[in-house]
Formats: C-alpha cells, sequence, structure tokens
C-alpha cells in the first residue's frame, strides 16, 4: 500500500496510528501542504479533493478521507479491533470520533484558516474557539466510558483521532482544561503505534 | 426508538432517510435550531455538542453524530444495505459520504454562519464557495462510478448524504455546476425514502 500524506497533517496521523497498531506496513508519499503540493494536477487526479491522506490499495484503488480509510483497514485487519462492541458502543466510537473529524479538524484546518485570514480575520483564535466548543463537547460525551483509553483497555478509533488533534491544540494555544482527554492522550503516547507516527518522527518533517 | 432531530437539518435527514429505506420507524421530537432548542439544558444533557440528531435506542442508549448512527442502523438491520460492497467498496461509499458529512456541512451549518455574521462577515458567501468547492470533488470522485444512484443499482451512504445537502445548496443559491450530483438526486427523490422524509414534510415544518 502506498500512503500520501503530509509529517503535519493530523488527518494522515490518524491513518498512520491504525496501520501501527494492525501492524500493517505503508510506503509514505509526502506533499507539501503549506507549499500546495496537494493541489498539483497529479495528485489531484488521484484526490479530486486535494487533500490528504490517499491510501493506494494493493490492487491499485485509491481511498481518500482519513475515516473511510480506517474502516477499510479495519475491515482487511480486523485485529486488534479499532471498533469493538456491539453496535451501540460501536456508534459511541464513531460518534467521538466523528467529533474530531467532522466538528473540529474540517473547521480549522489549513484551508479555513487561510480563508480567514484572506478576510482580515484572527484565524489562530478561531481555531481556539472550535477546537474549545469540540473538546467541551468530548470531555463530556466521554465523562461515563471506562478509562485508560476513551473506551476502554485498549485504543479505538476514538483514540486514533483524539491525539492528533490534542496536537493541533497545543499548536493553537488553547487552554488544556480536559483532564479526561488529556488523560487518554497520555496513555496512548505510551504506546509506540501512537508515539512513533507523530508528525516530528515523518520522514518529510521540517 | 426516538429521533431527537428538526424539520431543516439536513444531518437529521440523514437519518430520517436510512430508517426509511430499512423499514424502521422512531419517534421524533423536534427541536427549534433557530430558537436555541438545542443549546437547552435538557438537550444538552442528551447531547453535549447541542447538535441534531440524537437517537435513543430502544435500551435507552443514546447516540449522536448522525454518521455513526447511520452505521448503527446499518448493523442492528442490514437488509437492504447502504453501505454494499467489497472492503474498498465500503471504503469509497464512507468517503463520499464523508465529503458531504465533514467537509462541507459542518463547515456551513447554522452555527459557524451565525459566528461569521457576528464577524461581520458575507456567511451566504462563504457557504456557497465551501459547497461549491466539496461538490466539485466529489463529482470528480464519482465521475467513475455506475448509475443511476452514486454507488450503482441502489441508494447507499453517499446518497443519504448527498440529498440533504443539495437542499441546503438550493437554499444558498450556488451554480448548479453538478450534472452528475443532480442526476442522482433526481433518482433519489423517486423513492419514498428520500422523497417523505423531506424537511418540508416533517411535522414541525414552518
Amino acid at each position: 500500500m502506498i500512503l500520501h500524506g503530509y509529517w503535519r497533517s493530523s488527518a494522515a496521523w490518524r491513518v498512520r496510528i491504525v496501520l501501527a497498531l494492525k501492524g500493517l506496513t505503508a510506503d509514505q508519499v509526502p506533499h507539501h501542504l503549506r507549499d500546495g503540493g496537494q493541489r498539483a494536477p497529479g495528485y489531484l487526479a488521484l484526490n479530486p479533493q486535494g487533500l490528504v491522506p490517499a491510501l493506494v490499495t494493493d490492487d491499485g484503488q485509491v481511498l481518500t478521507q482519513s475515516l473511510a480509510i480506517c474502516e477499510y483497514l479495519e475491515e482487511i485487519a480486523p485485529e486488534p479491533s479499532i471498533l469493538p462492541g456491539d453496535a451501540a458502543m460501536r456508534a459511541r466510537i464513531r460518534a467521538a470520533a466523528l467529533v474530531v473529524a467532522a466538528d473540529i479538524h474540517p473547521i480549522q484546518n489549513l484551508k479555513i484558516l487561510r480563508r480567514l485570514r484572506d478576510l482580515g480575520q484572527d484565524d489562530q483564535a478561531w481555531a481556539r474557539q472550535v477546537i474549545e466548543d469540540g473538546f467541551d463537547a468530548l470531555e463530556a460525551l466521554l465523562a461515563d466510558t471506562p478509562g485508560p483509553f476513551a473506551f476502554g483497555a485498549a485504543p479505538t478509533l476514538a483514540d486514533v483521532c483524539l491525539v492528533p488533534q490534542m496536537a493541533n491544540t497545543r499548536r493553537f494555544g488553547c487552554d488544556l482544561r480536559w483532564p479526561r482527554l488529556q488523560a487518554i492522550e497520555a496513555e496512548c503516547l505510551k504506546l509506540d503505534a501512537f508515539r512513533l507516527t507523530a508528525a516530528e518522527h515523518q520522514p518529510d518533517a521540517e
């Protein structure tokens, strides 16, 4: 498999974590987002959204959208599962992942922050508000789940989305007011699958 | 089951479509989003995000995030499937759904548009740009899939997300420049599961 990504993309990091948790490997092809590499014609032919990550499967199919790629990896390599439990538990895990992947990250990604700057707005304050709103809700959604991970004794898709977003949260200088989320992050970062896949360990890191 | 929603929420409409496709029913409890009903303490206790939809299962569990709810319904009632095919096809369907549910809708929902208006920005122009960017990419992503639906002969999670977003698209006065997406929408709206679940047919419609 080939993973098209970028060292500092939190969406690409999600996929790197799932690959590592499942003991899978993919060749990494970096696209420099700040230089517009994801808008190059060759990459747009692969992913018309001009976003990373994209995963090219062993038989050449191109998969986009990090959560869809994570679900694909879960289906081709079910163990260890990142979506354990019954249908309701799996729905709660997916919902926690979507709080990050739908309601936080896309509203504070590079493209949207650039648009806000072009409108003369304070993009950093915008990002902090989006993250703080989302994480306040996520902290409440996880209030009654067992630890040490977001949903119990092993990491799930919720942890996979949480940890990269916590890194963004620090980058934007948010007030870290989520004891449960921070405890989950600390637990995850004990694992190589989370720690060694972080931005700063990627070959294209600056 | 109880579905907490709002007639004009495109995310709630997704869930109404999946319930109808699978022949399931849920009692509907409306929350008036423009009046802030979703921020009432009682509802926030149910969904700390203060968003609709939320689904309360028969055994009282509260599920949030429309895509997580749709996946739950797919798991408890697998036929007819909204995620057919092999792992790669399911990933492509989920990716198309996420283009709408992660990269379009959350960036042009009521909450974000209000924030932009408060900043003195043209929220309608913002919404049009977000939708047009996303739909241009979605039209390209679906260029090689068989019709008449987004992924062949029957509606999938991709169609479930597309049709409600097309209604938003008209509401914001976008230039309708996506022949494939419009053909898919027309095909879907031949089905009661899409047509009768539309905003204007809901009990709380104004």
